[in-house]
């Protein structure tokens, strides 16, 4: 936990400049558009993110006189908290060119000289309140900085010009190395988060779970052996999926991931780098549950349980292909040894376990206990972090979490065996 | 297990006659209804519950001379089962004038006839191999026997006219028994079926989960307690709701259970014996889960998980408002001493257990395979059975699943707590 | 115009039991089903017919005394009036199981005591009010027995069994005569209806239009000449079509007319008869005004306007292959001699006139006026009457509509050209 | 006819110039957005009737040399020629933030370039093949040019913070004068264009028309008549619909024309200028054809035929608030003394004619006849211009259309009577 203000402020400042770096190279029209209503144009994360100070920080008392940048925002750039009142409807996120990209970045600079002017004189107790809200605000930003990744990924896809964000140095490939088993025994385990540093409330408690003996898969699944299901018909047989994955594979008519495209007999892959030749040494990404369980089932084997994930990573070293790397797609594994591989980064891994309360789950009073609790159905848990997961965003507690279908995030999978 | 060829056959002449006996209230007319996709009309009900047999046990072997009744009812009355081939679309099963409700009579006549013709005959080898299929085949015929209760209702709801399925003698009413809380000390547990009698194939593995110290309720939630929330304003408050319930309870304009009917200021509700005041000490049913779960945040506790609710009933008898009693609609709880009350029959319960697999579930090969499995995304677990459920189908380790929205099933609750 | 009370009650007899001759190959079941919105049941054309004098003719102070059969009835079978109050939702007409088809009957026949005993006893002056209403009544009743047909096809043909409805005997053949060209003059015509006998009120006023020159084709298009069109990509090439045309044709998937199969390199035609071989000599049917359109572009032709087609066909003799002659299905031309051929029955003739109020047009005061005047927006009109319409309901001026993507109707068409 | 390639480039620049100072109010966010699948972004305005040329007239042969901007432009600027091949689906144009607005800013100085440099030197017959299709360039684009302001006005609209395209200057008000009715008698007319001047295919050919007698109102319907209409709940009763108008009403919940805003017991409207009061002198707008047609009834009128426009307008004087006034809004009369007032300009006036072929229409050969013919159904035809159509777009032949629930074009009415 961030001890002091001015340590505070400084992970503030860095946080805050992290997301104005990633607008950078957007256009002002780049960052107004919305390509499906999942998706939030750059300009309202820039926004919203500076919703969430103004609306549960900077109007505590401990800042009295700050004046808001513009009313009209606090109805404009709410998410989704019902009790903060109304807001505007998430699919018309898209069609605010009011405020313009210019006039957001003011506001988030209003926002930042009035953190930056209170927060290192604040009062202990007004600290010991609100050092919780802010951190919670850091780490929500740090979730929008992810997704503005995404979201203008998708956007860009749906450009027959098929813009690149940003270019990329193609990656160095490597032999996969083979996969490997990692067994464990049954037992009573421990998981959920514990301790000091933050985490976000449906980490925990920190409870005990049985888990039968099972086994985890050393490294995830690449985009060759995904072909080699694909070409098995993968798509095709209804006997590898779930009933409402069927379902979605026909009305979506999916038949690759989300990006692939397929040129001849060969396929491309639509990246923040622009479209390029697939690499068949890198993990699999932007797969459904539904396609992450149906490849699983082809090949023998399951998806792992959160509690199985969590166990089988508790201990994994926190380094991996991150945001901070900038490489901004997942990358071949190089074999460096270590028994379990590409935890973290790289990409969600999807579990099979439905994302719901832990024992003795409670959400906080207020407007800021709809983060989290109010999502618990319908959704599945993934573990581990992306290539755009920020460093300090990511622990082997963190539960994130879409509706089954979703393909935009940069979503895998690695494998699972009851034993 | 049923051990003998002829006690099997008395347990299958039982079921299938309490088909017929439920379908014979109606006319022809009435069993040809679908009045949404879920529901089925009752002539389906009949004709599948019949092809089931005729798929997956006379087309063995060991009854080689069987003649299908009609080719055409392969494609006509398969539910879901992919491998058995393309099907008769759901939503389109109530455009079926033809067969006849009297012709479906004949057809399960004629599988009859062959049924009790070659069982009592089949050499050991053949039972032993056909025996597990003949017992799904006779639960399968069991949950189709409640269905026809439900959709049944649900098509008579639809008519302005309001018909009575049957005429039913209204319910002894008790005073309401206060609420306990049953505790159970944390603890690893053992879920799931084991040992000889029939189950499906999703009650098992037998196997070991550890849950924290938690209680369940004495009793169900009865409609006089759910009009407590609902003149609390429970339909108008988010922060008590799901964020995909509040979404449906917008889109459909949810203000109550199903089939309760404002007059003046009071409450009517739908039977199967036509319209009639509510009764406050009957259990509350025909609620979603999402209005379980907002109930049960209202009334400061949660629904329990599947495991805590097989755990506190795994020793209830097996007794209670089942569809032997006949009385078709969940009753008020005459206090009988027992510590945990209507544990089977009247309602099923909704847990908020997602419905998944079991460590190391796995589903048959084949076609029978598509029973359960497949289904294990997107539902949520129910237990414990309703006043429709027969008797004999019910145990303590059963796991019906429906998806959350679902309220046409006699669906109510219980609450639990985390100590 | 029915000039006594005896034959206007000979004549109500007459229709009457037509409606009901009309019904007697079916079940109760067949009577109940709905197969889409358009669709009504049999059984509900057999009581909204009843409802209609129920209404505005057993409701007037002449018939003091009766009886209405069922209150409820009112709400039930209203069909579009919203003068006379709420009304049962038009696609949930499939869901009335109950009443019964025998209790319908019963309706019916409560009706027809009543109208049976008064109707020669009214006096002079109620006569002459009620009179008109009854005409209508006969009239709209003639309309629900085309519909009887045409709805009872679309539902059978949604079942896989493909039923008949009564056995039909197959057409003798004819080759099919040359096409020719019947040439007008421009000049001021007068269209819509004058006189003495029975209209519907939006066959007139009658009034005078000016055509310019113009041709009409001596004969229907015959399914050998449409195979054509398709032979030549005609459901292909957009050039062909109309914009909403060629939008209805790819989110429908038309490759063929209504009720063709595909057998191989031939196709068959689904009848009233059930399925059979496709005979190329008949008129082409089941054609929406689309592919009408598209099918007269395609031959360097247009559809005719409503004003050409009545001047054209305002001398034929009325005749035709209609519901009297029994079978049920447009029939291959015999080559008569007269100079322009199956002007009356077969198949209802897209014109390219939308379908609007002629000048000076008012509808009548009060409920009765809801019959035509409102639906006068996006409907096409037709001309000239089908295999299923009644002899005595047809002439020249009548003017029937339907959307122009309806295909369920006997609907087909004639060329026409501009000189 | 423009007669000289340099009064025919003349005129080329005046139209593009008008083009881009209709943008020039508007950031590059503005001109990107879509906010419904009738409305396209204002960029894609500028490029495609940029696309027009370079497809139809700079593509030809006496361009040769000439070098496309960009290939990709062709699928991403197509409107809705089929018979120029794929393009981008509709309702994603919103989606496009590249090419930039400053690109396409290019992309028409590319053209125009091009344009301006041969055009001057063209052979007499490349002149004569090319005359026409540039006319019909610079005609397409001034319908673009309308549409820029109402599609930016429905996208501004959408916007919570209400913002305005321009400052407006409020109306000059004045007394409205007495409604008078403007008889003529029956007889044969001529209608359609003639003559020299350039019309879309659509007006013609000039023909015969027979009208009965009849009345068109001096005025338009004003906005203090409409509130009469509200006032004596015109929104509520359905006697006064048609049966799709009605429908859309409950569908879309209209209760006003749209951008009128409730205010307490008044009401506001949206403007190009912004929110500002209603003014009851001006001409009410922005109504669908199923509220103009509901307003009619209930004023025991109706709404003109196309025929009857034509006739009665013919001879107005071609003045009016049309786009060069620079009002952006219908204004109110000011009492002039014409006979037939508001003709020109203010709103386009529904008729109650269906858009259909003219006798003896034939659209151009190739893709240039994908103009107009191919959308001659389910839409109604409106006359006279609006406050944002450019005047030397405008005339009395001139049919627009529109689907009788569009509501976001400058629409009201004119009354009529049959006599």
């Amino acid at each position: 936990m961030t001890k002091t203000p001015s340590t505070l402020l400084a992970r503030y400042r860095q946080v805050r400049s992290a997301m104005e770096a990633a607008a950078r190279p957007l256009s002002a029209e780049d960052m107004a558009v919305q390509s499906m209503p999942d998706v939030s144009p750059t300009k309202w994360h820039l926004a919203h993110t500076s919703w969430f100070y103004e609306t549960f920080v900077l109007s505590d008392p401990a800042f009295s006189g700050y004046k808001p940048f513009d009313p009209a925002f606090n109805f404009l750039f709410n998410s989704y908290y019902e009790a903060v009142g109304e807001r505007h409807p998430r699919p018309k996120r898209g069609l605010l060119t009011r405020p313009s990209a210019e006039e957001v970045l003011r506001y988030r600079a209003h926002v930042d000289a009035a953190m930056a002017d209170r927060l290192p004189r604040l009062k202990e107790a007004d600290l010991g309140r609100l050092r919780p809200i802010i951190e919670l605000g850091l780490n929500h930003e740090q979730q929008h900085l992810e997704l503005i990744h995404t979201d203008i990924k998708h956007a860009f896809s749906q450009n027959p010009l098929r813009p690149a964000y940003r270019e990329l140095t193609p990656p160095k490939q490597y032999p996969v190395p083979p996969l490997q088993w990692l067994e464990f025994d049954a037992g009573v385990r421990r998981i959920g988060h514990a301790g000091d540093g933050f985490a976000f409330d449906n980490e925990g408690p920190s409870h005990r779970v049985f888990l039968e003996p099972f086994a985890v898969a050393s490294r995830l699944v690449t985009c060759g052996e995904y072909l080699a299901f694909m070409a098995d018909r993968g798509y095709e047989r209804p006997e590898l999926w779930l009933s409402d994955g069927w379902a979605a594979r026909k009305l979506h008519g999916w038949e690759a991931p989300l990006y692939w495209g397929r040129q001849g007999d060969r396929w491309s892959v639509f990246t923040l780098g622009g479209m390029r030749m697939l690499i068949e040494s890198e993990p699999v990404c932007h797969l459904s549950f539904y396609e992450a369980d149906a490849y699983a089932r082809w090949a023998s084997a399951r998806l792992p349980t959160e509690a199985e994930w969590e166990t089988a990573c508790t201990d994994a070293p926190a380094v991996g292909n991150l945001l901070e790397e900038d490489r901004l797609h997942p990358a071949p594994l190089a074999n460096d040894g270590t028994r379990i591989a590409q935890v973290f980064g790289d990409v969600w891994e999807w579990t099979q376990s439905p994302y719901g309360p832990y024992p003795g789950y409670a959400p906080a009073a207020g407007a800021i206990g709809e983060y989290n609790g109010k999502f618990m159905c319908n959704q599945m848990v993934l573990r581990g972090g992306s290539c755009v997961t920020p460093r300090t965003h990511i622990r082997a507690t963190y539960r994130n979490f879409f509706p089954p279908e979703a393909r935009w995030q940069f979503s895998g999978l690695r494998l699972a065996r009851s034993l």
